[in-house]
């Protein structure tokens, strides 16, 4: 069951072997392998549902949601190939008769790049997981995908993991086009990312983790391959004063539900509040620590994360300037978190970037400002974070323009008047941003664009249209939207 | 008139100041102050050719061409504005009746990410350097650049760029906006790399120099940044049966003239020749070897790349199995390339990666194969390059498609029946691809798609119609293409 050198070479030269008769496959064949592997999750039913709630402390209810949220993007990854323009065909027809020179036919389209190391997620053991996003858009675009499986879950990985291969060979997929590794020794893993059959990896974790891997796939290996790590972010959220006023209490309990939400376990959690003096502000506050001081402590995901959540905090509550609002008893022995809310200054918050450190857990940090400047300072000072989130009236938010502006060169996501816990796959979302959050912040690790991350252009100079593939044909056979001298369009060329 | 620290600080600063005021301007702005660069440029006239021939020894009408070709690149890059469907809107409307939850309103495009820096290269003193390709769509993206001007034209740099500099006073551009810098210490270029307002980076040139960017860029700055390294390609060209016994002759016409174009100073000099051994094969061997050795020298950019060129011949030369065919005596004391022609066997090729090494200048090496298996398999020890090259004809191409399948798999752009210099600017252009021959085979240097390089996916939820950019706003004011519900569209939406 563990994997050494052997079956990590052995699965790398699999996926390379399977890479070119998997590229080659027609759309509809992969999207009838993606709805295969979500059909094949679902008829696993009960038994994968308690697995999972075994390995990992989630709750039945939050399991089922998130079964169907993993599905479900399959399936809008295997739309995404049947509807075909994410190809992004581009095609300048020859110009023969152009001075001085002529031009040639030059055609090109995204193609998928080869074998992508996934390692599976901690916290979201179905959909940042074994057949989660990383996979689906990785094998949607054509790429063979080897998962390293989180050691919190290896039995939902496993059951994951076998159904994925059942699929593939039920749907005449290539052999080695899917394979996941269970490895124990960081050195062993550091072999995998520096195996030269890996054309990208997809990470969702720790930024120690993360960098760890950044640092190997960049700088250990012959030829440096892209890395999606999607790492840390404390998510701000800034509360202007109109709103304050208007809804206090409603703010404070949608921001403890937030907060609190799966035990705090959510890259998107929103671990800074931004708030500028005001006796509203002061009244939030009053509530929103009442609500958290009775927050139920609930069960974490395991060990580690109970244990660094727990020492997160506290690095935290012992900083300069910071004061500790509200905070359970300790429940590490039971591994439930206890749920906190600390407060701090933007002067102290501006000065110390280690009042931004990540706490993963049911944990959000006050940062109040004295003034509208204050506030803009603060924000400056911020790091790339996933999202960024403004509540406000529409007078609030034509009066503070610049906040949404300064979030939004933080950002990768800027929510209004709700909450950046609960990420929907959909064309438009993105879940990234810049540095730290991710390590490539051109990219989305949810929703449909995920694809975009494991291909490259090609592009093909006078090629015979017969040897064309179908996206670039004159007919265009696949009927997708493509760009024909500058211009979107689905039409044929007439020859 | 040499920048050291403190006006590379500055340099950097100002651009970090001018960043946000740009990259809210209109396209239509950008647009105009493109062309109008694309203007000044033009009335400089004589003498900013004169001054161009006097420091690279490239001929006149060669660089009355490359400022055409700089100029077109411009404008390429203002129509794209003007259209307007680059930024890629994607809109999710909100459902608020879906079961179980309702559907936030989600939608994103591509926004600037920021200062650009940019390395002018020594062999396009126009298209690839001051006002060339990575700093026209670094600009139209709505970055400020800034350009480290590269010490083999200064003079061509300096009238270029006070050129851009005027062009953004003369449109309203934000000061700080484009900047200039001569940089003699390779110390204080790793500091402008390092320097953390820099948030990409676009590069042409040497695989040694582009590695050391990438480097720094990636592991010495706190926030690693994107860099577009184009460095090393050695382009391989294959020549199949049918169309080498129909016309040999013609062949090693075409091949020559692209070996020895502009002194073979080309990132996409055919610096490999693939034959299958047949008395055609010798034939085109036996006219090639004449034609090189017929080919005058010409004058090379400047003491370096004639001096690398002279000794990376050398040492290809003197490798084991290599033999030469055509040797032009050593005209380096003239600054002038000798043109030649080496000659391996696919077994040497195979087992020895120095024979893959770029030679830049006017130098060629025939692969010798002996059958179609030893030349697939040389194909597949190939490393990634900018081109690969078929040259056959319907019969060859039908019979030998695996070659061109193994080719996709290491290059950016497939030509067939074409020589590879000669980089058309145009909307499907490859100008990149697998690692060494970029940093990055994600992009292109070249082309309309050269500005998805300094773009970050950001995404807004739930945002106020009257907050909307106009790209994402319901009315579609743009009247752009745009991606509504997985659909690709220019239609309005009704809210």
């Amino acid at each position: 069951m563990q994997s050494g050198i052997p079956e990590i070479e052995t699965a790398a030269r699999n996926a390379s072997r399977a890479f070119p008769a998997y590229s080659q496959t027609k759309p509809e064949e992969r999207a009838v392998f993606l709805e295969t592997i979500g059909q094949e999750i679902m008829l696993l039913g009960d038994a994968l549902i308690s697995r999972a709630m075994l390995e990992t402390g989630l709750p039945e209810a939050r399991l089922i949601g998130e079964r169907a949220r993993t599905v479900g993007q399959l399936q809008l990854f295997a739309d995404i190939l049947r509807e075909g323009s994410w190809v992004e065909a581009v095609i300048d027809p020859a110009l023969p008769d152009r001075k001085p020179l002529p031009r040639a036919d030059i055609r090109k389209m995204l193609v998928p790049i080869g074998p992508v190391l996934v390692f599976g997620a901690s916290n979201f053991p179905f959909a940042f997981s074994t057949a989660g996003g990383d996979t689906a858009s990785a094998l949607a675009a054509g790429n063979p995908v080897i998962v390293k499986a989180h050691e919190g879950h290896l039995g939902t990985n496993e059951l994951v993991g076998k159904v994925i291969q059942y699929a593939a060979k039920k749907t005449g997929m290539p052999a080695g086009v899917f394979s996941y590794l269970v490895i124990d020794k960081i050195a062993d893993t550091q072999e995998l990312i520096r195996n030269e059959f890996i054309k990208a990896i997809g990470f969702t974790g720790s930024y120690k983790a993360g960098m760890s891997i950044f640092h190997t796939a960049t700088t250990a290996r012959r030829t440096p391959i892209p890395v999606y790590a999607e790492m840390s972010s404390v998510n701000p959220v800034v509360i202007l004063p109109e709103i304050l006023q208007q809804k206090a209490e409603t703010l404070a309990a949608q921001i403890a539900a937030s907060v609190t939400l799966g035990s705090g376990q959510f890259c998107t959690n929103p671990g800074l509040l931004f708030l500028m003096a005001s006796d509203d502000a002061a009244r939030f506050e009053k509530e929103l620590t009442g609500l958290i001081s009775n927050a139920s402590p609930t069960l974490m995901l395991n060990k580690t994360v109970c244990h660094n959540y727990y020492n997160s905090k506290k690095a935290l509550a012992t900083q300069d300037g910071i004061s500790i609002l509200a905070e359970a008893a300790d429940l590490s022995a039971e591994l439930k978190s206890a749920p906190a809310l600390l407060k701090t200054t933007a002067a102290d918050f501006i000065q110390n970037a280690a009042l931004q450190s990540e706490v993963f857990g049911p944990s959000s940090l006050i940062v109040w400002c004295k003034d509208r400047n204050e506030l803009l300072s603060a924000l400056e000072s911020l790091h790339g974070q996933l999202t960024g989130t403004v509540m406000g009236t529409a007078d609030d938010l034509a009066a503070y323009n610049e906040i949404i502006t300064s979030l939004s060169s933080k950002a990768g996501r800027i929510l209004f008047n709700g909450v950046p816990t609960g990420v929907e796959v959909c064309h438009a979302m993105v879940h990234g941003g810049p540095f730290p959050a991710t390590s490539d912040a051109r990219s989305t690790s949810v929703g449909g664009d995920a694809i975009k991350r494991f291909v490259r252009p090609l592009c093909l100079q006078d090629c015979p249209s017969d040897l064309l593939p179908p996206a670039l044909k004159n007919e265009n056979p696949l009927n997708i939207m493509r760009k024909i001298n500058g211009r979107i369009t689905n039409e044929k060329i007439n020859p």
